[in-house]
């Protein structure tokens, strides 16, 4: 089985939007062991994508087409997919209601243009799934099939997990059930990772109870997905959460979350369990670490605030760190414990280094003294990082709320 | 003339890269005046990417091929395009003792695998810019043309800038020289800055002389691209700095920067003529003001710091903001003197609000409070903004920025 994607919008071609879409639907498809050889973008032109249609249709069993369903005069996917159907469209009565109803509640009469978003191919069915006022289509030509969604997003990724990926696997006579989860970790390198999981590879490349691939993922940490597949949903889970289980024993500290955790979420929740309060003192990371917290929800409840001390006397004079150079571990110390002071936090994270392009005070430009303090003990540590100033602080923020992590899984 | 994009890369259609290289290109093709009907992505898989160049060439004049010249042997984009032309491929003499150089003066030998890299199809010329290993290439087949270009972003861009686009115009027979500036604006929305140049927009439309197009941008701005064609470069640059000049005199202060230049940008370099030093004190956006300007290069000379006071006892201790409700104007302007005072700096940018889902005090989730001093007078104003936490934090960043840019502006 094998399926190709079609994403339709002029605005796409002209590079106003990157083209998220596709990417997302080629991975889902590969999780679910669809293969995608091909990937195609055109623009808001019925020729053209009758074209891109039929080609498609012609060299694989099926296409997933992306975008054209809204409801101005130039989406016209569903017209065009009617046309290489050889079929009229119908008005259905269902979505006609629908979409009053959608008006009705927001106290909004519907435009006449809506109602083009209720046809329908003759011999087309709707997709179950409907968040925004556009349907999905599942359009049979033969033995082929065309599916339509939406391009808003998360309307199409809906639609897409709900119904396209069980109906293709349905189509390729796949009856088993694939499932996925990720690890995500921090502190080693994809090769160092994949050295510790080398005996668990080779296990599952003799006996293909699972999967393992590693993406690289910056600020969010080196992931490990892990995928199983069996003939049934209680299998594959059973193989997956063995799997994993195995996995995370393996790579022990290093895994701080899964699947869509973040660093900063772990971190909240670790405060929130023990009832402790953070501050943080930020010279290098310049109030990143703070903005990335504060970006969690509910993170008031354990976020105290912070000291952002870019210059040198802020450090002195905010924080008590003494005269004398900054970039220095004795000043990475005086910052956080001078934040627990400030803030009046149990716990503190502090940051001071080089970001570059330059050298300061000496010091080599990635070099960051990144201390945290927790119930009165500071520790401190050396990292150095390579990349330009974004990455180099990136790193930075992610290395000191792993340090912190680990400190309060210890308590 | 029309052009169309072939992206090569297994990842990319497995979703691991998202492709941003087809939309940048398809921007540039977009600016000079070349049409670009499709895209496609195809995996590194000699057969199909054949059929894709093969089908590609037979519809359209010209295709940029992006990616697959590195030196490994899923790299085939240039093995694939002699196929196509119909002649073998022969080493190139300079770039083996570019490669040579390269690694030498990096201190490494070369691995062998890297020869491949300077292998050409017999007829092909290189694109003179190189700025990586790979070289890029113009592969005539008869009177159409493949361009392949790396995958690595700042190299494809190079070479697509440095001679692809001028190649294509000069098949296309355009002599003419396409120059384009973007304004940057904030305070208004699309439709109001669109109203402000409804006369501009239809003298142009009625003279041909240039061109302008909105962009929204969300923390960038919303962009004002103004593009000019003539016969010279002499004239286009003409018509363009005196069209840029009308526009940006009617939008006035709207008007914060031009090109890349971003309001962190802008800020800083207002204080650095000034003479002035920057405090925060940031508790909606919590850090992000900061972090933003801390990215700027040389913020070191102008940025004193801030206090992220997240929670409220940080604002009455550290800020001294009077003990009572937070999301006030009083709080706001309490903070920002407070930031001037604790940092030790001229001017300052406060911040406190709601960034939801749930609501504060009684205030909207959306509201937010943005206070500046400036020279001891502090100014205070409201705001609401619709979209999740995130959006609210980001439109409160660029609006406070603009803030403290109009006041600077007017000393």
């Amino acid at each position: 089985m094998n399926c190709e994607v079609v994403a339709v919008g002029t605005e796409l071609l002209l590079g106003q939007i990157v083209d998220t879409n596709s990417s997302w639907i080629g991975e889902q498809l590969a999780l679910a062991g669809i293969d995608c050889y091909l990937q195609t973008k055109v623009g808001d032109n019925w020729d053209r994508i009758a074209t891109a249609l039929r080609v498609a249709l012609d060299r694989s069993d099926a296409v997933i087409v992306c975008g054209g369903l809204g409801p101005t005069q130039d989406d016209i996917t569903r017209d065009v997919i009617a046309e290489v159907m050889g079929v009229p469209l119908e008005e259905d009565e269902e979505v006609v209601e629908r979409l009053l109803e959608m008006f009705g509640s927001r106290g909004r009469s519907m435009p006449r243009n809506n109602l083009r978003q209720a046809l329908v191919p003759v011999g087309a069915t709707r997709i179950a799934q409907q968040p925004g006022t556009a349907p999905g289509l599942v359009c049979p030509i033969g033995d082929k099939v065309i599916f339509a969604v939406p391009g808003v997003p998360y309307e199409m990724q809906e639609m897409v997990t709900g119904t396209v990926i069980g109906e293709l696997r349905r189509r390729a006579g796949d009856t088993g059930v694939i499932r996925s989860r990720t690890l995500r970790t921090w502190g080693h390198s994809e090769s160092g990772i994949a050295e510790m999981l080398s005996d668990r590879l080779e296990e599952l490349d003799r006996t293909g109870a699972a999967t393992i691939a590693f993406l690289a993922s910056g600020i969010e940490g080196l992931k490990v997905r892990v995928t199983a597949k069996a003939a049934t949903a209680a299998e594959a889970d059973a193989i997956l959460a063995a799997e994993v289980a195995e996995v995370a024993h393996i790579l022990a500290d290093y895994v701080f979350s899964t699947d869509d955790e973040t660093m900063e979420q772990v971190v909240i929740e670790l405060l929130r369990e023990r009832g402790l309060s953070l501050g943080l003192a930020e010279s290098l990371t310049g109030g990143m670490i703070s903005s990335r917290l504060a970006g969690v929800e509910g993170a008031s409840g354990v976020l105290r605030g912070g000291v952002v001390s870019y210059a040198s006397e802020v450090k002195f004079e905010v924080l008590g760190v003494p005269e004398g150079p900054v970039v220095t571990e004795e000043a990475a110390i005086a910052m956080a414990e001078g934040a627990c002071r400030v803030l009046g936090s149990h716990v503190a994270i502090a940051t001071t280094g080089v970001a570059g392009p330059g050298s300061l005070e000496g010091v080599a430009p990635g070099t960051a003294f990144l201390a945290t303090t927790v119930g009165g003990v500071t520790e401190v540590g050396m990292v150095r990082f390579p990349g330009d100033r974004e990455r180099v602080r990136q790193f930075c923020v992610i290395t000191a709320l792993d340090h912190l992590r680990r400190r309060l899984l210890a308590l």
